[in-house]
């Protein structure tokens, strides 16, 4: 069964980055089964790539490893990391980007990848997913002990994206992503929100508008073009429009601020 | 010989849901060569969704699972349908959708996806090229058979694509599908051109314009930047511009009405 | 261990020309390991294209096989090649797209493709990436001997990029590329700027400007949104903004003219 390495990144399709990640990865792991989540994350946008990163993680056979790159940090003193969890592997940068995804399955250790055999005889200044984390993966693949790597640490960085508030029955969070679709995904969860989720409609404090949204099982349940709220794939409170742009009509961007009751 | 699922999907490549099919399907069967058709149909454009995959799936060997999902009603009453024909099975929504490319290599079987035990524990209402095409054709790459995953309907949706019509010597036919160079592509194929097709010139009514164009065999027979008419790679009828965009230059977007003498 | 085949294409994601030369590939070649280096060279960029070859090959494992389409003249006279170096084969056009990558590993023999049986039975006169290039990576892949392909031919086309020129203690050179950070990739190599290097700034006309660019090992070293120079990943010789798009900021696009001093 061929070991899964998963990658995440924000280098886009058009640059020789990502295939340069593959191919040291294929050179060390030639039969390691490389699958890409995306590497259209927002430039150096760490929030959108652990948001990325932990939808997707869940759902990859147990033992897949995820490299993440969203590393404006390169280069500097920010350490390459390698957490363990319970379910799979992340290598990556130690900025926060691998905490979300990590910390749904478990955190068992955190360790700093010191081993300077491990990467490829030159090491950019500029490029470690190519130099250090791609072969890290690749020599996880081949089965390298993961001690084998470097130190276990403590102080690695906790992203601090925002945590969900309640107050006089009501929720404030904030937008987490704004997919394709257009459709507004925030970090509200569906057992946070047990009371409201059996209403027929919801009020929403979103920037500088109030809406009241009706509540969905499905997109299709709206008429076309209409708003909606619901809970989403990975079970986020959602605000969508059936067959249409939410974020566009309501002017959302990722981070802004919202308001549930 | 691995067992080849291909993709074919309006979800784009920034957000996870991509990776999570394949996850889906690699955790099903971890040996299954995944094939990305595109995920860049337009969204909720099952016309271009069914272009795309009729276009590409001649061209995969025999036995190939092909998963489609360009789907406007996921969650409501549209079943989902697994199609087996001579060459390769198609796993997607009833609506239109893998019809086109199944009806070329010949109809055996439409089925109705109906056994609850071949998804994922959780069914999300919103995502069932997660839960449901991508387990299924997973399965049937581990070799299940089709019999088992649902009963034969016949009242299966077919598509409307406008025919081509034939009077006083000129087709009447629509623009299929614009390219990424910006090559015209419409539904008239080459046996339906047989008498034009050998003429040095065709006239072209391309919404309200009149266009006298070369035919030719080659983009490159004709000057730079100067139109021209071919049958395209796929044997239908396109107009071009050398190395220019025949969309830009003529304004044209798939639907639009041609008429050809 | 599988092959690897890789692909570099301007082809875009959306339509199914990809997908179409995968499926050529496994029908003949089922377990050929496909890797995407780039489908997104701006169109009929011919030094685009060289370039992203260039750095991504010198990567991957030997025997590695490269198929490159970029191919404005596709069904005229330009005759389809097969290069063979010490470390691996590149298939393509004969337009200068292939040379750049395979000089870097040294040339052993180009062979104009020449043998009818290489090819799918019907060879459309417009892809040839399809029923061309494809088949014969995958023979090559399946190990058919490169003498079987065709002939060694000496006259193949050497790609114009421009030489970097020193007089006066300045260097003279030009834009290569400009990548999705929008950092500013230019043919000067770090040894040619020995001297300079170990400077803490250098001057920089581009274009019509001057700047004096803080030399910099790491992007991290800037502040953000501070330009500064630095040697690439792949050893050109770079302007970036940290944290920014220095291509925007200086208005600079590919073939513009530098001179460092």
């Amino acid at each position: 069964m061929p070991k899964i390495v998963t990658l995440t990144t924000d280098f886009g399709l058009r640059d020789p980055y990502v295939a340069e990640m593959k191919a040291a990865i294929l050179s060390i792991s030639p039969d390691a089964a490389i699958v890409d989540v995306t590497h259209e994350v927002a430039q150096f946008n760490i929030r959108m790539g652990a948001y990325v990163l932990a939808s997707a993680a869940p759902y990859f056979p147990k033992g897949a490893i995820h490299v993440a790159v969203v590393d404006p940090g390169v280069g500097t003193r920010r350490r390459p990391i390698l957490i363990q969890t319970s379910h799979s592997f992340f290598v990556g940068p130690d900025n926060g980007l691998l905490v979300l995804a990590a910390e749904q399955q478990g955190i068992k250790c955190v360790r700093e990848i010191g081993n300077i055999w491990l990467v490829l005889p030159r090491i950019s200044d500029t490029f470690h997913g190519r130099d250090v984390f791609a072969p890290v993966a690749a020599h996880l693949a081949n089965g390298i002990a993961p001690e084998e790597f470097g130190s276990e640490i403590h102080d690695f960085i906790k992203p601090e994206f925002a945590e969900v508030t309640l107050s006089n029955g009501a929720i404030s969070g904030e937008v987490l992503h704004v997919d394709n679709f257009g459709n507004i995904i925030t970090n509200v969860r569906a057992n946070e929100l047990a009371g409201i989720g059996r209403a027929n409609v919801v009020d929403v404090e979103l920037s500088d508008r109030k809406l009241r949204l009706k509540f969905c099982r499905v997109y299709g349940e709206a008429e076309l073009q209409e708003p909606l709220a619901l809970f989403g794939s990975h079970g986020y409170f959602e605000i969508a429009v059936n067959q249409g742009n939410a974020a566009e009509r309501f002017r959302v961007k990722p981070g802004d601020k919202i308001r549930l009751s």
